[in-house]
């Protein structure tokens, strides 16, 4: 069961007292896989996953059939900066292109089987220019991690969460630099497509937030000056599916500086999340270092919309449909090596 | 069509003059890609691989609706040389095994919505140990090319061929040797997990059929004389979907080592084929090189069946999808950077 979130702190009390997974069924997986007709180890990370999967869902021998795709929209405020090659207009444009079933999330959602939503965050108000001063106030911040948390189904088996906000991967890249260090330019790339220009022109904002931001303490205050209402909705999700034992896989670079802040507000916040890709955007790969996360798929993909987390939701299903429905040596009567 | 493959000379013609792409899909789908609503490129490889799809399907906007997937088995005489941690038993045990519904390439043909059969060739009658001559006559590799040949479903609108046969990575590393060049050691692995004596061993028998038919010949008597019934019946699949253009998703080493005896028969022969995912199996990164196939997936995995093949369906499935799907610009309302 979830909690209301009050407060702030009602958000990272829950985060910091979450459950872990179920030590019964990771050892009544593991024993299962060790038991299945194919040489030790040769499913590779498939066997990693499904253990892994079914230690979260309490089950040693587990189904996926309700994924869950959640795409939250937001607008920013720093896009005055012009950090993006798109008009902010976009982004309400393609709530409704995600609506009316046209984007690609809509395609891949569909393909891996997952039921999919876009929720919009007042879009008709953009958060402040975080050159300018911090992007949300606490209320906006709470306001957005509750979208996120109040949207995740509590029956749902396995979650992605995506974004869609004109500008985004700037709060990104900010978020990145304040949590791990480094210069602006370690953390910034082209997102969308900017020229050498813009992204001078992108790293010099993102330096900027940080500079005004960067000691500002924990995660959610972190999230609070330099982030955005779909990257808080998105937080709020992860860890709604944490407190829920729901396993997540992350998406591309905004997912990921999302999850990150939940990362520093509670150890372990991440725990039931994998990395569904390594995107395109540069830094994303340094960012899942950082997170410790391999990546399951590295296709170039760099659009965000949770496109790469829910085009590894096939990845997991088929690892787990091997960890559960494979026979064992001795169903199959098969000589062991 | 398929011809009837009256000898081996009829399937070397039918390889040299099977069709390439439709030059106008290729371009239809490429300006669709062009206008779909997404930033140019952020769908990363999956763009290259729908509009390669598209060009093999002659059809700008095609939908994957039929995939199939077939498992050949063989026994191979080259297990006297005690090459395999697994007995020769349990070929015929595991295509039992597949027949039941027990593998992991049933489950994961079903999680790629993939029909899959199996077929054994021949169990009863492995093929010569190559350390002392040809593993199959002329006859015995013209009827397992044909049983490739002739299992291919017509209908079919992805093809993925697997194998199970135990010591198949032998006769794969020798083939890989002799066409490839270089040492016995760069293409012997541990295979389903011999250790360092064995692999010491089977890396001597490796050398020594190279050594004893390496210089012969083409791509069809390097299969003949390096490697078994159903290396050549995958083969003989992997050219009747050319020939169909049908698109093929290579599995891992024993996949491709088949694939690259067309390759060598006749150049372009594997463009219909992408490579589905690099096997631990640890040449199979330089065999996929030698071929200039980039691999879809990289998890680890060295089961063969068709594993890795499957695994990669549905990632084809979502990219296809993606560009056949999604709404344009102008169609979803969206504007253009």
């Amino acid at each position: 069961m979830l909690p209301e979130l009050d407060d702030l702190n009602t958000f990272r009390d829950a985060l910091r007292t979450a459950p872990g997974p179920d030590g019964d069924a990771l050892q009544g997986a593991a024993d299962r896989n060790g038991q299945l007709t194919k040489p030790p180890g040769a499913l590779g990370r498939l066997e990693e996953l499904a253990i892994w999967y079914a230690g979260w869902r309490g089950d040693a021998q587990p189904r996926i059939e309700a994924p869950q795709v959640i795409v939250f929209a937001g607008n920013h405020g720093v896009t005055a900066q012009g950090v993006s090659a798109f008009p902010p207009e976009v982004t309400a444009q393609m709530v409704l292109n995600f609506e009316h079933g046209g984007a690609a999330i809509n395609q891949l959602a569909k393909a891996a089987g997952a039921r999919m939503t876009v929720q919009a965050l007042d879009l008709d108000r953009p958060t402040a220019d975080f050159t300018q001063g911090p992007a949300m106030t606490e209320a906006e911040l709470l306001d957005a991690l509750r979208t996120g948390w109040r949207a995740v189904d509590p029956d749902a088996d396995l979650l992605v969460v995506g974004e869609m906000g004109i500008g985004n991967t700037t709060p990104a890249a900010a978020i990145a630099c304040a949590l791990f260090g480094g210069e602006a330019a370690d953390w910034t790339g082209r997102g969308t497509g900017v020229d050498d220009a813009g992204l001078a022109n992108k790293t010099r904002v993102v330096a900027e937030g940080v500079a005004l931001h960067g000691g500002s303490g924990d995660g959610l205050e972190i999230l609070r000056c330099l982030g955005g209402r779909e990257l808080a909705a998105m937080a709020g999700a992860i860890a709604a599916a944490r407190v829920l034992r729901i396993p997540v896989i992350l998406d591309g670079f905004i997912c990921t500086a999302a999850a990150a802040c939940l990362d520093r507000v509670a150890p372990g916040a991440l725990d039931h999340a994998v990395a569904g890709h390594q995107s395109a955007e540069g830094a994303h790969a340094a960012m899942l270092g950082k997170l410790d996360k391999e990546p399951l798929l590295n296709l170039g993909l760099r659009l965000g919309e949770g496109s790469g987390g829910a085009l590894a939701i096939n990845i997991l299903k088929s690892a787990v449909a091997c960890h559960s429905g494979m026979a064992t040596f001795t169903e199959a009567g098969v000589s062991e090596g």
